[in-house]
């Protein structure tokens, strides 16, 4: 049995009781972060720390002890055994329980903090070969940078994509590629590397903003600029980001090849200059 | 203590144990109902059992009993003993619990029931005063006609009204008027009724369905077309409609007087029919 953090305690999961009460069963009225523990250390703890601040500020919910979330996380891997294997610890705060109305609670509650680990393999094989992924209308809300866990619209268009052999579903608002149902997207066109700039339409990745970062130092043109949808013959290179697909090139994009159909020689120089970031920090 | 139902079972509320795996917790995965118990019925319990029917045939959530609504409902009025008073009962179906991932669990899992019931004493005050609301871009995502646990957005647009001392938020998408973050909204423009049409911008709400029933009846002129955020200063009369504030006339949209800011002739007559057949079908 996995021991998680709830509320204050380290307990085993099966003794976890969310309330029937809790808004973010009732209201997905809650934000979550997902950091990656590369064995020995978590990768930019810091952007993730200062990002659930944001996402808690955005919401006014008020979790005194957000600065805990590193010493949570340390102590979920050691108590966990995953010290030396790669895991994830999974964060999520709610408003808290309270009777249902829309309004938030008044006198304020105590939020609801749970956060879990789990060891994995991954699975290098997409990074080496790249995805296929799907195209849809951005049918998400107008605070995707917040992370939420208001994630229906995700799931959905996730699922959608999943059950057509493809491994993530890309929004277009607009006639403008946003990003993806869990990740964000790059595209390198002319030699540029391209990717929606932050706005109330996109979630700052923390993997985007290195990537950037990376990309800066290797002296790659950036534009922080978002593609047009029907720019995808124009597309010489697309990869997306996140957490855990790290930097993942996209071979196809809605049923269009992606340049030669192989990942780019772009994708390649930034993957690289990731992997090699995450060896030296593991010293 | 309460009791309310849980996957299958009647048991006090405190007993309830949502798992932090619930898709309904991580996900905003699932959808709800409301229903009003007026001392010895529920108003139009078929319309809600349809909608509830429609909601998870989109989210696709395989809820084998959920022709036991009704009965399930009519048990929680009877173990609470609200069936002499006025009452609401909650149902929300989630996916069910299952290892995190944005696709949904294959092989699938047993969704999540829930439900409870409270009585109340009916504030009347607003029906017969009418409310002040506020007007605000519409945030929400392009699948409002589904009604799911995903309100985030409503939350928030709910609490900027209260906090500005207004009683609903009334959401505007592309300079129309689409509904509020937890009720419909109607018009009258010229004599004649405007309503936004089903589309998936709107919730199909069960009283609006009844009240533009009511109106052809009355031989009130209708037009289910969006009202555009700029025709403010021709609108005679608006009401909002739902289960709990049936209809509750506005008086002042947006800082602007609605007609001569008291109830109009139009809203007074569906409110008294409305009124007339909750008391005939007490009997």
């Amino acid at each position: 049995m996995a021991t998680v953090y709830f509320n204050g305690n380290f307990i085993p999961k099966d003794e976890v009781k969310i309330s029937p009460d809790d808004r973010g069963f009732l209201f997905a009225d809650g934000i979550y972060e997902v950091v990656r523990w590369y064995e020995g250390f978590f990768y930019d703890m810091n952007s993730h720390v200062s990002r659930l601040g944001r996402s808690l500020k955005e919401l006014r919910i008020n979790w005194t002890e957000q600065g805990s979330f590193p010493l949570i996380a340390d102590e979920l891997i050691k108590t966990n055994n995953l010290a030396n294997q790669p895991a994830m610890v999974y964060l999520q705060v709610t408003r808290g329980a309270a009777r249902r109305m829309h309004s938030f609670p008044s006198p304020e509650v105590n939020p609801t903090i749970y956060a879990n680990a789990w060891g994995f393999i991954p699975d290098n094989r997409l990074k080496e070969e790249g995805i296929k992924v799907m195209m849809k209308e951005d049918i998400r809300w107008s605070r995707c940078d917040i992370k939420s866990v208001a994630l229906l619209a995700n799931t959905m268009s996730f699922q959608e994509a999943h059950e057509n052999g493809l491994k993530e579903c890309i929004f277009v608002r607009n006639g403008l590629f946003t990003e993806g149902s869990r990740s964000n997207i790059f595209f390198v066109i002319e030699g540029t590397l391209f990717t929606h700039p932050e706005s109330n339409h996109i979630l700052s990745g923390v993997t985007r903003k290195n990537v950037l970062r990376i990309a800066e130092e290797a002296g790659i043109k950036i534009r922080e600029e978002a593609v047009r949808e029907n720019s995808v013959r124009v597309i010489q290179e697309a990869f997306i980001t996140n957490t855990s697909a790290e930097v993942t090139p996209v071979v196809e994009l809605g049923g269009n090849t992606v340049g030669d159909g192989l990942p780019g020689r772009i994708t390649r120089l930034i993957q690289k200059k990731f992997d090699a970031e995450i060896i030296a920090s593991k010293g």
